[in-house]
Formats: C-alpha cells, sequence, structure tokens
C-alpha cells in the first residue's frame, strides 16, 4: 500500500491523498460505504460503482465470519470474488461487534469468548485468529483486534482496556508477520488508537500506535455516545500524534458535518452506516440540508431529491415518487434513500478534496456546514 | 392502439403478434411485470428497462387511488412522469383487489362501496369512476370493472355475477366515449370475461365481451384456486371465440409452464407477482427448472445462477452469494431475485415468440415443460 500527500489545506489541517493498493486507488478524504456481510445493504455491486461511484467499502469480520463462513468464503476465493467487488475492501475486525451484538462476551487476555447473536453458537476471537479470518476474507486494508470500551468509561476500565488492545495489537503484527496474503494482493494492517475520552490515555494510545509505524492507522472509540465536542478534542489530539505521511481513519463516523470538521483535523477516512440506515428511515441529506422525505410536505413535489446532486436518484426521481414509495412501504424506497445519501457522502468528500487542493477548505467547511445541518 | 399479427404456430394456437402504444411497441406474447403501486417490487425502473427489458408493465388501480391518491397523480401528469416508466403502462381495474383485500365491501348495481385496508376509510368504485381513475393514472390500456367471483363458485352466483359485469363493461364504455384521455396519449379499454369454470358461462361471457369489438379483451377469474385442467379447458373455450385480431390477456397466470400452455391456447399478454414473489421467498425460475435458493446445497455454488440467462444478475451473481444474501437477511437478496425472475420470465415469452415465428413453437412447448418443472 502506498499513501501519498498531494495537498494540504493552509487554514486548517486537513489534507488530500492518493491511497493505491491491490485493487486500485482512493482518493482521500474518503467515505467507505459500509457493506457488513458482503453487501452495501439495497444496492448491486453495480450501482455501488456507476451511481454510487464508492472508491472502497468495508466487509465486517465478526458478521462475515458468521455468515457466510470462513469455508464458503475460502471456496469462492475471498470476498472480492465472493461479492463481486473488485476495487479496494476494508475489513472492520469485529471487535466493537463482538462487545455490541454478541451475547455473554468474556474479555480474557487470550481473546474474547462470545456466543453469535444468530444462534447462540460459542466462538472464541483472538488476535491471532482475527488476523486469519481477515487473510481468508481477503481485505485490502485490515484492522487491529481491539476492544471498544463503552461510552462513559471509568478511567481505570479505559487504561486497562486501552494496554490490553496495545498487547493484542503487538500479537496481530506478530500473526501477519508469520503469514501470508491468502489471494496474492497485498493486505495492510491499521491498528487502532483507543483511551476512551481521556486525553492522557489518547495521548499514551497514539504514541504508542505510532511507534509501530504500520502503514496506516486508524482512531476507534469515537462516536459512540459522547458529546460531539469530546469527539472533536480526542480526534485533534490524535492526529497531531499520529504519522503525517501515513492515512488517518477516524471509524464510524457520522455526520455530514462530524466529516467535515475531521477533515479539517487531519483524518483521510471515514465509515458510517448513517447514510444507508438513515435513509432507510427516510432521513436524506442534501447539499441544502436535511430532509424528513416521509413529511406531507414533498407529496406533490416533482423537483429532484437533491437539484445539485449528480446521483442517479436525483436525476431520475422526484421527492413525491420517493415520498410516495415510503408511505407504502416499498423496497426501491429503500435502493434509493441509500444511492442517494451514499452519493451525497461521495460528493461531499470529493468536493472537501477539491477544496483542499485549492486551498479553500477552511471557508469552504465554515460556509457549508451551517447549510448541511438546515432542516428543510 | 394497433395490433398486428405476425406469425401462428401452425401445431396450436399459437400467435406472434405487435401491439402499438402511445408509449411504444410491445412484441407478443407478452408478459407483463406488476407494479402494484407504481413500482415493481425492488427494482429500480432503469433495472426494469435494462435488465429484465420490460416492455410493459401493470399498475393497480386500487393501490394507486389509494396511494398516493389522485390528486398527486393528477399534478404530477400520470402515471409514467410520477414514476418515470417511458414505456407502455396497463392497469388493473381495481375490481380483484376490492374483492380480495378491501374490508366490508358491498356489492350493488351501482357499484362497489368498501374500506380502505390501509385506514379504513369507505369508498365507492363504479364503472364510471373506474374509468375516470384510470383517466388519472393516464395507462395506456385500462380495464373495465368487474367482479371477480371467488373459487369456487356456485353457478347461481358465478351467472349473476357475470351478467354484473356485463353490465358495469356497457357503463365503461359510454363513460369512456364521454370522457378524453387525460394526457393527450391513448388510451384503449380491455373488457374482460368473467363464467367462473362454468363452460355455458364462458361462452355466453365470451359472446358477449366479443361483441363489444374493443380493441382488446381479456379472461379474468383463473388461476383463483382451480385446478390447472380446469383454467386451460376455460382459457382454451375463450379464446376460441374471441376475435382472433385483438390481443387476448390471461389475467394473473401463472407459472412458466402455465404460460407456455396458455400462449398455445392463443393467448397474447400475462402479468403475475409470482415472479417477484416467489422470488422474495428464494424461489428462483431458470431454463433448467426450479432452485429454492435457500437450500444449502447452493452454499459453496459459484456458477451463475442461470447459465443460459442473459440477466445481469446471473452475468455477475453466484448462488452461493444469492444464497448468502437469503440466509442473512439482506435486501440486495429481493432485488437480484425479481430481477432475476422477471428477466427469466421475459426470456421465456421471447423464445416462445421465436418459436412460432419459425413454426416450431408446440414441439419446443412439449420438450421445454417438462425442464422448466424440474426442481434443482
Amino acid at each position: 500500500m502506498n499513501f501519498e500527500l498531494t495537498g494540504t489545506d493552509p487554514a486548517s489541517r486537513a489534507r488530500a491523498g492518493v491511497l493505491t493498493t491491490g485493487h486500485g486507488v482512493i482518493n482521500t478524504p474518503i467515505f467507505m460505504p459500509v457493506g457488513t456481510v458482503g453487501s452495501v445493504k439495497a444496492l448491486t455491486q453495480e450501482q455501488l460503482r456507476q451511481d454510487v461511484q464508492a472508491q472502497i467499502i468495508l466487509g465486517n469480520t465478526y458478521h462475515l465470519y458468521l455468515r457466510p463462513g470462513l469455508e464458503v468464503l475460502s471456496a469462492a476465493g475471498g470476498l472480492h470474488k465472493f461479492n463481486g467487488w473488485e476495487r479496494p475492501i476494508l475489513t472492520d475486525s469485529g471487535g466493537y461487534q463482538v462487545f455490541s451484538l454478541a451475547a455473554n462476551r468474556k474479555i480474557k487476555e487470550e481473546g474474547v469468548v462470545f456466543q453469535s447473536h444468530i444462534d447462540g453458537s460459542r466462538h472464541l476471537f483472538t488476535p491471532e485468529s482475527v488476523m486469519d479470518i481477515q487473510r481468508t476474507i481477503g481485505a485490502d486494508i485490515i484492522m487491529a483486534f481491539d476492544e471498544c470500551p463503552p461510552y462513559p468509561s471509568t478511567y481505570a476500565y479505559a487504561r486497562k482496556s486501552m494496554e490490553l488492545t496495545h498487547r493484542w495489537l503487538d500479537r496481530c503484527i506478530q500473526r501477519l508477520a508469520e503469514t501470508s496474503p491468502a489471494y496474492g494482493h497485498e493486505q495492510t494492517l491499521f491498528p487502532i488508537v483507543q483511551g476512551s475520552t481521556f486525553k492522557d490515555l489518547r495521548t499514551i494510545s497514539a504514541t504508542e500506535i505510532a511507534a509501530r509505524e504500520c502503514a496506516g492507522n486508524a482512531i476507534g472509540g469515537l462516536s459512540v455516545g459522547e458529546p460531539e465536542q469530546d469527539m472533536y478534542e480526542m480526534c485533534e489530539l490524535v492526529c497531531d500524534i499520529l504519522p503525517k505521511d501515513k492515512p488517518r481513519y477516524l471509524m464510524g463516523v457520522g455526520t455530514p458535518w462530524n466529516i467535515l470538521e475531521n477533515i479539517a483535523l487531519g483524518v483521510d477516512m471515514f465509515d458510517c452506516v448513517m447514510p444507508t440506515r438513515n435513509g432507510r428511515n427516510g432521513m436524506l441529506f442534501t447539499w441544502n440540508g436535511v430532509i424528513n422525505i416521509r413529511n406531507k410536505k414533498w407529496a406533490t413535489d416533482f423537483s429532484p431529491i437533491d437539484a445539485q446532486s449528480s446521483c442517479f436518484a436525483s436525476r431520475n426521481y422526484s421527492r413525491a415518487y420517493l415520498r410516495h414509495l415510503f408511505v407504502a412501504g416499498e423496497y426501491l424506497s429503500l435502493t434509493l434513500a441509500s444511492m442517494h445519501n451514499l452519493r451525497f457522502y461521495l460528493e461531499l468528500v470529493a468536493e472537501a478534496r477539491q477544496q483542499i487542493l485549492a486551498g479553500t477548505f477552511a471557508a469552504w467547511k465554515a460556509s457549508m456546514i451551517p447549510q448541511l445541518k438546515t432542516r428543510l
């Protein structure tokens, strides 16, 4: 994997870059649609390529390990071949899902014993097994196995959890050094900074993570319920410690304005279920603000969902039609809303990139944020 | 509307034709995907055009009248403009839905009083109001308001019901003569033959319907629970009475083999929810038989859904991936299965047409039916 910085904003810490993987190039800052079990919900891979214009998507180790399982993924030749997505894939390590979804989880030094949320079956995830699973999935970017402490956590818990995450990281690095990519293409590890909302823990964690000199780094444990201001503060502190010449990935963030604020702090990569999940509930993000498409006021509004958007959904369907689909409970509503929101997120980061390269990002961001937050 | 017969099969009553409407040409025999409330479930209109290659879709008067309602459809300039489908549309009259879905329906000479299945609100459908609604929807082909008697019905009930349908038909014809198309393009009425499974009633009804000299004719009240053999017998009897130079539409039919058998009897047009509804339950129709895609046996079958199909779903996705999507409950499963089944139905009628034009339909049908019925 190679990362090249191609521009920085003079009035913020925002950066534009190019990330090159075995499955192609990603222009940063980038938003990565979430394809939990190997499908970005309600969209075909063709719609993702052509309409959303996604450059990289996420898969989830916990979900893919349970379904379809490693036997199927291995027989398929990895997730790229299984789901037909030929561009880069990043897999989340499953740490977050083990703690948020699985039943009866028990954290030990060795790893985590948990029960599947699907059938109650018992499983053990260790740093080593999670690396092996991600080898088998075949993601281009693979995440270290970490513990994501809940918010709020006590200082003592957050510290203990962070230290465990660091020890697990070294086992992840060791395991990857002993094994090879499963399908020929390079697989690059991103370690994860933890430390909850405690500044000194975040400082320790970012310093420890930076010292591993991995090809890219991630910030975890944010956007888990803490005030937005805390998220920005932690992100700023961590970005200032993580190496400048490596991509920085802020996990699970967020709203369009969260994304712009964190780009300004030096983040290069984002993922979040918000555009798809909120889209499926009728919440649409546009260049002029947020729409609740179920609202009666759109019933005879035959204008595009977002006149400024290049999205297939906006070029072909009206607010009135999409509202009708939501009110009538039609599946097409899920497809069009997911497509629209994801395309908007991709347009947003692409425009942010242009503004960074033009040296105008900070002023543009300041003018955009109130507009994006407007309730239409 | 114009209908031209371009070929007939020497060994059956099968016909190939070209139906020309204000929104373009339809090659018959044809299958029409069902888009109940203005959306063929789980598919974009682009997927319907490019991947399914649908030539005409259905809308439903009962559903569209309730949601989005006439005010919205009228403001949009009709259903074509509202949903962005520029090819022909046929609207079912709502008769069938009033009898199958609505609560507390009461049939009178004037029409039917019923309560909405959505909110319990009370409505009156008359032959006149249903013609007016279909004018407002703007379908190219509009169906007469009929009563579809349940199966089984007594002879007395079926006769009374049929006579009411005939009287209602004359009121439909009268109303259309007094009104104009709402959006400039031609709207053509198809009357509906009823008579349950009673030969003499079907004979009377087909004779009455034929006497109206409408531009096309439909056969209703079949595929409602009667044995397949009864359906074929009634269809054959009715087709022999209906004029040869007008298209014949058999409503709500059916399986792939039902379609081939009824083409052999002289039917030109079909619609059915089976490819979409059964598809959403994981039942896939292929050139080699029927697949239950949820079956464990497909878990590592990385071959196309149907190697013989030109469908986007078969060209891009494997049985193993589609099975995974179904097992994991992913929305994409609904899209791919619906697309696949509809494309298969369209390929089936297109191939039937080629066989008719080549004079080889009857032999081809005989060899195909056991193959189509095979459980894979």
